[in-house]
């Protein structure tokens, strides 16, 4: 133990010094089994060769040269793997009264830090489904430019249709407590002219909002097919999901829809998303039926999953109050069954964002989230994944469902997803097999984004809210 | 004055006592204006023939035979039309808890005080669209049996997909204030299986429920399509609106929508519905689009309307809290002009009940009901027919949208809703011609329900709610 | 087991019997051990001799007459106390909003219910020191007038200062979801000028409005000496207590005071009450101070108990939502064996009405009132004495405060309280020793009031409230 | 005009300087009126030395000699008086939420920009009858220490029995939406163990409590005597009133409590507080008796009265929601003029503190607070001087209430109060005569404190409240 604890540590030491003092210099990943997540045999004794953030070279050592000068990291006995993704989850999901106050003008300090824990636990790209544009966009740029470290982000803003923070959406309650003024702002910072008005437009109308809000700097698009608190509803007509989509789609940007019903999931699917957003949530009683399932995988509407495991989902039902969120997840879980067997493309999800330790210490909702935690960030992805494998799901598949099914589904697998030539040089080096048991995938002992290696132990760099001390 | 009112009253004597002494005699009705809501021309010195319950001729007292015996009654300088309808009203309308409480096995009552208020004012024929169906069948028993007098009623029983009274859809926050057996006693007697957990279902789910609750004796079904408290929101697919619908037709019943967006009434046209309840809402913003108006005119879909006039939108404006409700009415105001205009059927309706002194007296929101009032059953139908004069229809369209137009869209017109042979014997005559003012149905001088002249001073009989009284 | 069944009702029938056709017949209770409450040692082979409503012998078989052709009632191997007696109770406890608006009109009958209940337990006379007056009245009348059974009923009527049914000292959360109407009607039933008003007022005002107050029908007065749910806080000053205690002395009332805390107790102790109801009541944290129990014993200054077991105490630490209102018992029972010690007058009071069936299965907090129930009426008042022998009271003392201290602190102690000569005829014969084990009050085989025998298995005569079934 | 403005400028500018050069220079401030709030006859043509921050002469120019080498403030057509004060306000009153949270480790930078308002409108000592003491004390240290500018303060801490400002007696709503770490952090500022568990004490406990908490760094101490948000209800015992008192004075601290109603007024006043905070306030119906007056005369217990012009009693009966403010103010005026009649001891008071722009812009409650606002800081003293001249006191007696009575009730008259040799060297000097009419205490020509001359425009220095921008 100590011998190998050693010498990871005098890897990392390596790397780091090698690429603060020569930015440009090639990496030779060397001696590792190599799964690159093209559904390919893993490679025994394989070579990944990075160069300017770019896969160079992928293959078996005897067929594959490293460039001379090359900095070498020594994988042997480990796994070499695609960067981690999470195709759902929420950088800034801190909706407390205290923290939108006390940090209205740090969000972005904030997305950073939720993007350093994602980087620190193997996720080197997420995507962030639901949060305030401006500050996301802030944060990316920081990160863009190497000012910050942390995964690559990739945002929606706004759930079309739904209203912001102190809506009916999220948090009314609060909202008598603070100043008009405030509410505003904040639900500004989400709604930016998509929030639950657009329930009530006709066609044209709805027409000419989109396409201005389409217009923002998002990566893609995201809409509420069915309500939030209130999942059971429905949020637009046909007609009405067809005009999001299309309007996303005309500026080449993927369209996703938040689904929570059966009907809600038959609607999207319909209506042309690429996405559906937790599409194994059908509510607490009925699972989708099979022809809709039948109808996913032949359009190849993927779905980002929330996967939990059966441990979680036991202590849910043990101790959540009445038992009333429960359910979804035993529902969910008979849903991912089926949609293995179907075919449908699973994505790993989580929803998750930085939990803040004293409201999870105070919460009796959120405390349930401790046993195999899904919404709590950088720990959500690892259980996701034994859940898809209690979900009968081949290894194969496990490793696609964080990598190249998520790549693919955003449609960004010319760059992502993937060990392959060309694609960004983003991976990780694990010390146990993936494929032997998805409890593997903690065994982190490298990551690598654009090339680089990252140093895990220095993040996050500037914490906020991850650092809160809970007082006895 | 007097020498007429003298006259009237002798009328009315002569006929009470005739009725009430040979019960299937003949009894002609001569003299006067006789518009038979068909859309022909006014017949001048017109005599309608009534026996056994049915009109057995109608036409000019020059070609019309009264038959020998016959009672006569003179409507000379009078106006004579069918029966008036209601095709959207709520003859218990009680939601307050002290009604729901006090008069918990007496509900059907409350209902036979409310048919009997919408007979004293004119209306022979009423069309209940929410209601608790036990109450309602109660009712229409003993008025169908001759044991009370009464509109004759035809009801839905639930809107499918609404909770009862003390659900989010109504009023739920009475809810804690009373035992969790009497909210579910109350509950139930609406929901009959037909509550808020069909928008989780998936189609085969539906179909069960449905035809299961079809099968009930409701003489016609009522669906959500979108949301009561929260008007924005849809409540079933395409694919469940159909399977509604199905279900309704397949029974051979009458099937229509709750609708309050433009998006919910395009879906339910599309679905299939025969009647679009207050189909003229569409929420506080957005008219309905031509496009959809032109397919409920093509598809012959009908519209219960919620007219209102001017003055009682401009006191809504002024009076009510925020002027939250009132844009709801502006807007449909000019729906319902468009909908003349683009020729879709219209019918009067009120969604009208006895509304209760005491919260009358005590509710600034109810209270902006006393211009004009459209939810005070026995007014609001005078004044939604002035209202569709304001709104530009032709006066015989007029006559029609609360006699004939509405049997044709409940599929009643073999029996209902003209002055024509075969038809029922319900009539009203006027002292003054309902064609030359919309505010001369008002003037009502008597009521003929079943050919059998109705004793107006004595309804309602035994009023429960109408009669309390308010302390000062 | 079986004889002696046969026996005891052979008894019953033939009293029955003759009370109803000799009313006024002397009846002789004989064989029985005779506990007279006065304290004096128990008489074996005794004899009790009942003419016109009064005891008019009691002593030892061997000197005491029995009048010739008097009705013997064979009382040998069994115990012959006086009448048991409630100290504090509410007749009328049912504010649910259910009950308040079904029965406005029949509260009255409600508290005849109650006192047929409380009869049937042993209670022959009851203290109500909190209820709508008029309500009390007429019950009472009734009972006096013969027309129904039921304990002998003296009340207080409102507590000077309390508001009302929908006030804050009671359910103001229930207000806003019925009419302002009601809610005035019923709060004034309580109120009648004595409401939260009296709290603003100086000397002055606050004479006029209690001798106002004070000749209203009432037995005997009860003032708030601090809050209900707000158990905290002081209501009045020590000037505006003297006043409330003078104006009902004036009128030959006792004057008690609602207590709560240790400051509350003190000065009402100060300002000259009878009796301090729930006076073992101060609070979760402090017991009462020696001092004020010293000054309590001094002045002659009665407490009605809220005594319980041990049991029911450590059910509420364990059921009770957070264990909040556990401190109260336990700190209470510390006060009890304080003031066992400090020879205060103590008396059994259970603040018991009549529980609503259905309230009670759905209410978590009502729902620790199961073990050991103690506002169960007919049950509480058993629990109380069993308390009492648990905090170290004598045999005879347990007797007393259910009896004797009661009639003395009330100043009825010419009429009721013991068995002796000139006293009323109200008694109770029990199958076991109360002497040996505060449990065998439970056994009680006959009650007499006013010198007829109580047909115990026809009570409740007509029950409203006890009698309703819980559904499955 | 302009002449005045330039000369004043001058003088401000000139003075500035020579206090900023030379620090321990005298002062002399020559020509003006001098009315030094003894009640002795204003000095025309008077002097005024000060030298070390004292006053060492004062006189008619005739008889006082000007030290030589005094800077010379020139006043002549001006009116010298002593510095005012505010016998009750709360320099942190800012209790929304946000401030709350946002500025939770700044509340002593608050508290200065409060102090500096004061100072700037001629406060030259305030009292703060209920804050944050920590805030309070660092906030007092910063000036005291002369790091910045501001009055001088004296300060209460919490108001003993008080809960925080997330308990029952301020915003206990706001607090489910925030955790309960973050309101027990804030509550805990204000408790510091005098919270609403006292209310439960007995004596013994109490006095434990106390001695404890008195012993803190506050300058006096204040309880409630009644509620807050409560108003009708009293707090505390005649002796648990007594041991407060006798706990402050035994550590030479003057007392007050917080009073409401007739009786928490007479009972502080038995209780031998030295000053009743708004002892005018008796609630919304009874003044306070006549012999509660007499007695306060007689005791010398001084009244820190919330006097309020008739316009400003006008605007809450015409704007406040349902009247419910306006009556305390109405029957406060009744208050006073039975209280100048008695002869009471009044001192100015205001329980002012920084209005938040948004917050006052927001809320229908506090903009009432816009006719002769009360609350404003650096308004309210203004107006509450011309509400005493409403109220018919005297001109002279006026002066007093906002300078030496306050001084003499606090004890610190042998410092504060007046122009009198020995005094700090407090004072202001106004353009207009006060005595006129005391609308002319708004013509504030300069401050002085501890002998310097106060920049005033230069204050609040570094505002984080009064400066915040209300958005359109």
């Amino acid at each position: 133990m100590i011998a190998r604890t050693r010498r990871a540590l005098a890897i990392s030491a390596s790397i780091v010094v090698g690429v603060q003092l020569v930015e440009a210099q090639t990496v030779a990943v060397t001696g590792g089994t190599v799964i690159d997540a093209t559904g390919r045999p893993p490679i025994a004794d394989g070579v990944v060769v990075l160069k300017d953030g770019r896969i160079t070279a992928v293959g078996p050592a005897a067929s594959t040269t490293v460039p001379q000068g090359a900095t070498r990291i020594d994988a042997r006995g480990k796994y070499v793997i695609p960067g981690l993704m999470d195709s759902n989850l929420h950088l800034f999901l801190n909706l407390d009264t205290e923290t939108l106050v006390k940090y209205e003008d740090r969000y972005h300090e904030i997305v950073v830090e939720a993007a350093q824990i994602a980087l620190k636990t193997g996720q080197t790209t997420v995507f962030d489904t639901w949060g305030p544009r401006g500050a996301l966009s802030k944060a990316r740029a920081m990160i863009n430019a190497g000012q910050v470290q942390g995964s690559r982000i990739y945002y929606a803003g706004n759930i079309i249709g739904f209203g912001g923070p102190f809506s009916a959406d999220f948090r009314a309650g609060a909202a008598p407590h603070l100043s008009k003024a405030f509410v505003k702002r904040i639900n500004d910072q989400w709604e930016e002219g998509s929030g639950r008005e657009l329930m009530w437009m006709p066609p044209d109308s709805l027409r000419v909002a989109m396409r201005k809000y389409a217009a923002l700097d998002h990566d893609f698009l995201k809409f509420g097919a069915s309500g939030h608190v209130e999942m059971f509803f429905i949020s637009f007509s046909p007609r009405a999901m067809r005009i999001i989509v299309e309007e996303g789609h005309r500026l080449g940007k993927t369209v996703q829809a938040h689904v929570t019903s059966p009907e809600s999931i038959d609607m999207a699917v319909d209506a042309g998303v690429d996405i559906l957003t937790h599409g194994d949530i059908s509510g607490p009683i009925y699972p989708i039926p099979m022809e809709t399932l039948q109808k996913m995988a032949a359009k190849g509407t993927a779905v980002s999953s929330l996967a939990t495991t059966k441990r979680a989902r036991d202590a849910q039902i043990k101790h959540a109050p009445n038992g009333v969120l429960t359910p979804y997840m035993v529902v969910a879980a008979k849903n991912i069954e089926n949609m293995v067997k179907a075919g449908v493309r699973l994505m790993v999800s989580t929803d998750a964002g930085i939990e803040h330790p004293v409201m999870l210490a105070e919460s009796p909702t959120l405390a349930v989230d401790t046993v195999d935690a899904r919404v709590k960030l950088g720990e959500g992805h690892f259980n996701a994944l034994v859940g898809f494998e209690e979900a009968g799901m081949a290894p194969m598949e496990i490793l696609k469902s964080a990598t190249s099914n998520v790549a693919k589904s955003y449609k960004l697998d010319r760059d992502l997803g993937t060990l392959e030539v060309g694609k960004r040089a983003d991976l990780v080096i694990l010390d146990a097999d993936p494929l032997a048991s998805a409890r593997n995938y903690r065994s982190i002992r490298s990551v690598i984004k654009d090339g680089k290696v990252v140093d895990l132990a220095a993040l996050p760099a500037a914490p906020i809210i991850s650092s809160i001390k809970v007082a006895k």
